[in-house]
C-alpha cells in the first residue's frame, strides 16, 4: 500500500495503424507502471498489438479476458452475468494496482470513451480516483481518410448507427440523414446492406475493412460480391452532395493507391 | 519544374493540446517542404499554433488567409464568390509546389475531413496528384476525454449537428436521439439552449468551450449564465443512459480537477 493513490489512464490507442497513436499516449506508456487491455481468450488483442514497440520493458502487463463471445445475445441472462462479473472482477484488479500507487494505462481501440469497454472501468472507478482520458483517432475518422472521402462539411448532419439495430431503425436513420457511419459491422452486413437498399443510398455507401491497418480494404458496398465481414470492418456513406459521384471516383482511385 | 510531382498531405493536428498530434503527423511536419494552413487576418491560425515545435527550421510556411469573416451569411453571394474564388487561389499556390516536387502539408485543427476547409483543397486536387489524409484526433474526442462522460455504448445512436441548423430542425434532431454533438456552437447558442429545452434535453447537455487547450473550460449548460460562446466551442448530450445522473456528476468532479 502507498499513502499516493495511482493514477488510472483510459489510453486511446487510435484505429489500428500503431503511428496514428498520440504523442501523448506514447509518452504515458513511456511512463505506466501497469499496462491493461482487453483480449479474447488465446490472443494478443489488438489494442495491446497497436502499441507493441511502445511497451517499456519491466511494464506489469494485465490482460483482461473476455468470458464470452459475441456469439450469446448481449440480452441474454448467460451473457450479462458472466459479463458484469467480469467488470467487477477487472475493476478490483485495477483498483488493487491503484491503491499500490501505480498508474495503470486500459488500452482502448480508437477513442476510449466511443463504444469503448473501457467506460464500463472508467465508471466504476474515475470517481475514486486520479483518472485521465487520452483521447484517440476513432476507426470511422482513420477510415474515411484511407478512403479520402470527405464525410461531412457545412451543415451536413452525420448520424453514427450501431449494426446491432434493427433493419427498420437503421433504414428509418439512413432515410433521414445526410451522412452516416455504421459501427459494428461484422456479421450485421446483410441487415446492413437491406437498410441502405431501403434508404436508396446502397449506391453511396463505402465498405472498409481493418481500416489504416496492414491489411486494410475498401470497396464500394454495391461491388462486394459477399457478405463476409470481420468484427474491424464500417460502414461509410458521405454526405456533402455537392458532387457525389466524382469524389467517389476521385477517393478510391486515391485509395487504390495507398492500399 | 521537377519530374516527379510532390505529395499532398491533409493533416489533422488535433483537438488543441499539442501533444494529441500523432506520432505521423509529426513525422510528416519533419519532412514537410511546404507547411499551408488557414488563418484569418492579423492571426497566426490555431491549427499554426498547435504544431509550433514541430515546425522545420527552413520550412516553407504559406499561409492561406480567408478573404471573409463568418460576420456574412454563408449563403449571401458576397460570401460565396470571394470564398470560391480564394479556395480555386490557393488550390493553384499548392498545385505549383506539388508540380515543383514539394511535399505540402495542409494543417487541418481536428481531423482533416470532418468539417475542415482542407477539403476544399483536396477535392481540387486529389485525384491529379499523390494524396494522403492524416485523421486527427477530433474536438468532439477531446472534449468528451475532457469531462470523462462516457458518450455512446452499446446499442446508442450517435446524432452530430452542426449549431448552424435551424431551431427547429434542431429541436427535432435532438429529440429523436440518444446522444448529440453540437458543432460550431459560437453566437448560435442561445438558439442551441432553446432547441436542447425543447428536447427535454438542456439538463443533461454540457457545454466545452477550448477543450484539451490551456485555458479550457467546462460545465453543464443549464448552469451556464450568459450566452457568449467562442468559436472553439461544443456541446455534449452523452448517451448511455444507464446511470446519467452518477456518470455527469462523477465526470464534472473529474474535469474539475482537470481544469
Ligand atoms: C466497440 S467499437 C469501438 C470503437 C472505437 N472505440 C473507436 O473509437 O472507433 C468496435 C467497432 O469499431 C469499428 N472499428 C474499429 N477499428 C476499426 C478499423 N480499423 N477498421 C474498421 N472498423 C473498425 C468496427 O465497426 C468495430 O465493430
Ligand atoms: C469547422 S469545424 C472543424 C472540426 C474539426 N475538423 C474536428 O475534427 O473536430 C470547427 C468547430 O469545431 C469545434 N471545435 C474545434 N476545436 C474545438 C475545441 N478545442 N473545443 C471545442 N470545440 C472545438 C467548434 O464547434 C468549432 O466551431
Amino acid at each position: 500500500m502507498s499513502a499516493t493513490l495511482g493514477k488510472l489512464i483510459g489510453l486511446g490507442t487510435g484505429p489500428g495503424n500503431p503511428e496514428l497513436l498520440t504523442l501523448k499516449a506514447a509518452r504515458y506508456l513511456a511512463e505506466a507502471d501497469v499496462v491493461a487491455y482487453f483480449a479474447k481468450r488465446g490472443a494478443k488483442g489488438n489494442a495491446r498489438t497497436i502499441v507493441d514497440t511502445h511497451i517499456r520493458p519491466g511494464v506489469i502487463e494485465l490482460p483482461m479476458i473476455y468470458p464470452v463471445t459475441t456469439e450469446i445475445h448481449k440480452d441474454h441472462t448467460d451473457y450479462i452475468n458472466p459479463i458484469n462479473n467480469f467488470y467487477e472482477d477487472i475493476a478490483r484488479q485495477v483498483e488493487d494496482h491503484l491503491r499500490a500507487g501505480h498508474t495503470v494505462v486500459v488500452l482502448s481501440e480508437g477513442d476510449p470513451l466511443f463504444y469503448g469497454s473501457y467506460m464500463h472501468l472508467h465508471v466504476r472507478l474515475a470517481h475514486r480516483f486520479p483518472t485521465e482520458v487520452v483521447p484517440g483517432v476513432t476507426a470511422m475518422s482513420g477510415c474515411w481518410s484511407a478512403t479520402g472521402v470527405p464525410i461531412v462539411q457545412g451543415d451536413d448532419i452525420l448520424s453514427i448507427l450501431p449494426g446491432t439495430l434493427s433493419e427498420d431503425v437503421l433504414a428509418r436513420r439512413l432515410m433521414d440523414t445526410d451522412a452516416a457511419v455504421i459501427m459494428k459491422v461484422g456479421r450485421n452486413l446483410p441487415k446492413i446492406r437491406r437498410a441502405l437498399a431501403a434508404a436508396g443510398k446502397l449506391e453511396r455507401a463505402i465498405y472498409v475493412e481493418r481500416g489504416t491497418m496492414a491489411n486494410m480494404a475498401i470497396t464500394p458496398l454495391a461491388d462486394k460480391a459477399d457478405d463476409v465481414a470481420p468484427y474491424f470492418s464500417i460502414v461509410l456513406v458521405p454526405g456533402w452532395a455537392a458532387k457525389p459521384g466524382e469524389n467517389l471516383a476521385a477517393a478510391l482511385q486515391m485509395a487504390e493507391g495507398l492500399a
